[in-house]
């Protein structure tokens, strides 16, 4: 049997990035509320992405989106991140936003705007080298709501050689990483519906080219675990998109509809190296706080992460192995379930405390005055949001 | 055998009311596009919609939206619309923009933003007295989004509460028309998900309470057809939002993403009396045009309501019904598709010349020039969306 | 904060009535594997049965399965299983496996195998009579697979006719509990497809007819605690049949798919009464044991239940209302998962030695040797299936 | 615009391959319905195939599967097609109805069953080069129940190694073709769940390796033609398999549940090449007859394929690139729909008749007195079935 305090060494390197854009407001397509407190400007950001690290110790990066957080000086920017205790991390192109990519970007039958689109992911190349950053994420949201709209093939074969132009732009030490979804902003077809189409594209690229898994993008029913598993073989895992939903891309927070099926994923990324002392895979969130408040929106999701990897590193896995081998379903179900249904919420209470950290980080949130004090000074100004 | 001229008696009754909001711009929680020639008024949304009809028909009035089509004088309105050879409709009510009711509107557990919501429909009530408007449609955006965070129990008994105020206030001419969505904007529960729970919730009402079923609104895999039939056989089915969809709710032109199923439909409201001289149940579009041109957009929208009606009321159903009691099931389906894979372009075209309509309303559209007077007029001012 | 000696009192009434077809084998279309101790005839199965209850103390009744179960002496039987410590439960129709029933039975056209199904049911209520079950379960396995087969509103019709001569048969301390399931083995409309359908037509019979809950039978994302709070509020929920599926009607062990939703639906329940003590709401099991052992795969069932039960009624309830009527989304939340998080797995154990039951069922039934004794025992005839 | 005389030389190519258990009974879980005439040989199911091929010229081969398809003298049984005017086509392995397959089989964890399993995939190599059959179809229903149940990652390691010892056997002209499915048998987890799943298989064993796509095997709202395009695009799309479903994989007849979505299938094989005369994609149908006749629901089957392939073929392709290219969105989709919307059947009825064929295969077949005859005929005997 696993002891909490075995855990501990690998609990220690459970690091999420979160997302900038989480602390802006969002919503759906009927209406984004608006929030006090919600930053105006990417330092504000910021200063929020840092407290979730400062009562967490699970947050140390922070992922940027451009244009959405463009500045001018960007060593300016990354001094203030690390005075606040945190790093500038994965760097998201954008290219569902200006009218011309209105029927395709990376995709275009029209060369120039493919340029265009792949000229602004060379401007986010520069970015990363300004920030330090290693992943250059590309979500594509590109795709046609009308079958006969688009030439599926043909599109395919000019996103391969965008991809090509920009992957032949990125440095050594760098990465990208292609994000697949099933569906939405697109409503017949998406470019990247799969994992599959994903995986086809970086493997034509090379090395540094990798799958980006955001759990919320697939089909329903679809086993994620499993494609989990199927990119940690195939050594083309590169990074998560961590949130949950019931229906579609719901971008709730990360395990709050489904924490056996964040368990089950954590699993296999342990099962397949995902928190091995060498492990390139990133983690990290996307969601949306339309309704809650956003920083501690954010602390409960990174939580969940570490909560559900605490259990999940608890699986007896020397037992379910002989469980499986024997061939005894009910044996080795019980031994998997067993981790699932433990309470690691005293453990970690205990382990966060002994590190310095707050033992309840959502109560200790509330009772700082953080929030108070940004809904009073934070005011004036344009809220960020998605734009 | 039925023939085509058999069918026009009927054909001539169809009548599917246009909303206002689809000349409008919209589009996802990523980006709403602009596009030049959108109304700034809803008087211009009013012209548009009249020239669907002018060039199909078949769009005989416009529903509204309040308060996004809120005027000072709607006798005025009401007589522009006259003018312009269409009718105003349904009108169409709002809890899901005001920030008051991000928790909830008609369900929320303060009485007091209950009571704005009701009041709300008291105002709509006065508009469509104003107006002539048979139907108050009433669509709920309303649920939560994380299990816990709100008593979907006490929800369900204060909606019914609500609704009665609502009810009481309508005049003997009017209907109150619910609602049903599967999801979305909330992504856990939705407080009216189904047609079950619209049904007992306007049985409970009264007579002149129904059902409203948007094609748009259901789990995937539902079978549609079935509900319309239930609903009819139940006298409860008062109108329908006409779209299609691949994924969610997508709202895409009704008919292209599964013209099979539409005329599925068409046969069940044919079979349920629903488009007998008699009828009650309303027909209506409820669409978005995120990329495609919106008055084509809805001009191909009727015209696939058109064809696949016409197709459906070809079925020959004394020799399906003799199929169907013989228990041939091969027979019964190949009667059911050679109707479906009847081509009534031409005849539809010729019908249409004869009473004074182009054959060809898409094409009479395009060379008609109105896209680009609009395009050229409308300049300046602010573009009409949802808000 | 509610303490585990709080919730005994509702523990103590939990009783999950256990399908006799659980003992025999089962599968899929492609392969039914025996295996050894199959029991041949219903008095093993109830044996079985009995051995549930015995390690468990949560499953007092055994459902019965006509013909399946059809015996000669029914008085015999009843004694039989007292004798064993559990009685004998729902009786459970079937109309899906003989010939006539090919494309319908109560919807059926022809009025001769319309009353043929009737008088079936006739036959289950005599047997009703002789076992003293309260509780008739229809499961409608009607439909069609093809779209023009079938006229699905005129077997709507059929079908409320063919009820109402079985309602009226029925007993005055007798319930008649009408299933729904979503599709299989009809591939393209069935008959009672959702709950809004077993609804409207258990509505129309009288107050002893009632819908049942399969929690394997609904589309894909479906709320099915929404549905529970419904037919609670409506006083229409006779009972569950419980089962979990990450897919179709998988029919896999309640709570092994989605524990959290078993969770969910578990604190509807009791929320609106169902496990109150003078509740009429039936729990029972409706599973497959394809691969896995059936003995222990039940008792494994009935525990998830238990433990479901158990973390449902841990939840602070005072603090849940509290935070949903302030409003704060986050805060009624984690109430809420602080309930679905806690760990009772010790606390049951002790609980249940100190009512005289093992404190772990699996280990206690795996040791006890019932299993080798049948596997020794039943050694020839025909192993009980599903014919 | 393309004219019907343009298409026939590629219709003429059209050859869909019948699977020999389609003549068998099948059923559901439920219940297998018998039928009279229902084959109990080979032969006899080889007759009807051929029938099939004779009253539509489309279909000139038959799958045999294996062990259900087994004799002692293949040469004969060869000559016994061909004097029928059929060849015998794709072979199909099955380990899936053996008892040692329980939990496992091309990735089982014993060696011992592995290799049993490989070994019949041996002889079903011998039973290709007897047959001269191209192609060894592996469906593998292998997978798990419960999560825990199994290891995901190793089973996919022991696939591949177990692939590979079938590769390696296989003729110089004969091909691996894999197929994918998303669940069933298994509940929980597939092993070859996806196409991405099938592509990185086959991927690492050879250029005679490919995947084949059964049109039912697919999460719900799975774009299929989308992976038709990706399959062509990769030289991977090897076979397909058809029927139609709308729930799960229903194995109705194709074409009866979404023809629009067979129709844009079609398209995507068209665009692809799939339809050249150098094409090597074998079609197939893979269907089940539950409830209608079998015979004719073949003929019904390869027709809707034929009439589908016929509109796709009549796509304006030049006009469509142009509206797509141009970025009209209606238009492109018009131009497309008007293909879908035009009625091929009577001048397929006339070509049919040129060609020696019946113009109405249906009514042909029907009024040819085979039916009776072989109801006649095969009078005791065990009707074949899925064993």
């Amino acid at each position: 049997m696993t002891s909490f305090a075995d855990i501990t060494p690998t609990l220690e390197r459970l690091a999420i990035e979160v997302p900038s854009w989480a602390y802006g407001n969002s919503g759906t397509r009927f209406k984004v509320f608006g929030t006090p407190g919600t930053p105006r400007t990417v330092e504000e950001k910021i200063a929020d992405a840092a407290t979730v690290h400062r009562f967490t110790g699970l947050a140390p990066a922070v992922a940027l989106h451009i244009p959405w957080d463009l500045v001018d000086d960007w060593a300016a920017l990354r001094r203030y991140a690390e005075d606040l205790g945190i790093a500038l991390g994965t760097i998201n192109s954008n290219t569902f936003q200006d009218d011309d990519y209105k029927l395709g970007a990376l995709t275009h039958t029209d060369p120039k705007i493919r340029q265009k689109a792949v000229d602004h992911h060379f401007e986010c190349i520069d970015v990363m080298d300004a920030t330090g950053s290693r992943d250059l994420k590309i979500w594509l949201a590109e795709g046609s709501n009308y079958p006969g709209q688009a030439d599926m093939r043909g599109r395919q074969d000019r996103l391969a050689e965008s991809l090509q132009k920009i992957y032949d732009r990125i440095g050594d030490e760098q990465r990208l990483v292609l994000e697949y979804k099933f569906f939405e902003p697109a409503f017949y077809h998406t470019d990247v519906p799969d994992w599959g189409t994903s995986y086809v594209q970086v493997a034509a690229l090379g090395e540094r080219a990798m799958v980006c898994l955001d759990t919320g993008h697939h089909a329903p029913g679809t086993n994620i675990e499993f494609i989990v598993a199927q990119l940690l073989r195939l050594g083309k895992l590169g990074s998560f998109d961590f949130n949950s939903r019931f229906y579609a891309d719901d971008d709730l927070i990360v395990g709050s509809a489904d924490p056996f099926q964040l368990f089950r994923i954590l699993v296999e990324v342990i099962r397949g190296g995902g928190l091995d002392a060498d492990s390139d895979v990133a983690l990290m969130l996307d969601q949306c706080h339309n309704i809650e408040k956003k920083i501690p929106g954010q602390i409960r999701s990174v939580l969940n992460v570490q909560e559900m990897t605490a259990r999940a590193l608890l699986l007896d896995r020397e037992a379910l192995t002989a469980a499986q081998e024997s061939g005894d379903v009910l044996e080795a179900h019980e031994i998997f379930m067993d981790a699932f249904s433990t309470d690691v919420r005293g453990d970690l209470a205990a382990w966060r405390e002994s590190r310095g950290l707050p033992a309840h980080p959502m109560k200790a949130f509330a009772a700082s005055g953080y929030q108070d004090g940004i809904e009073a000074a934070r005011v004036g100004g344009t809220q960020a949001g998605w734009s």
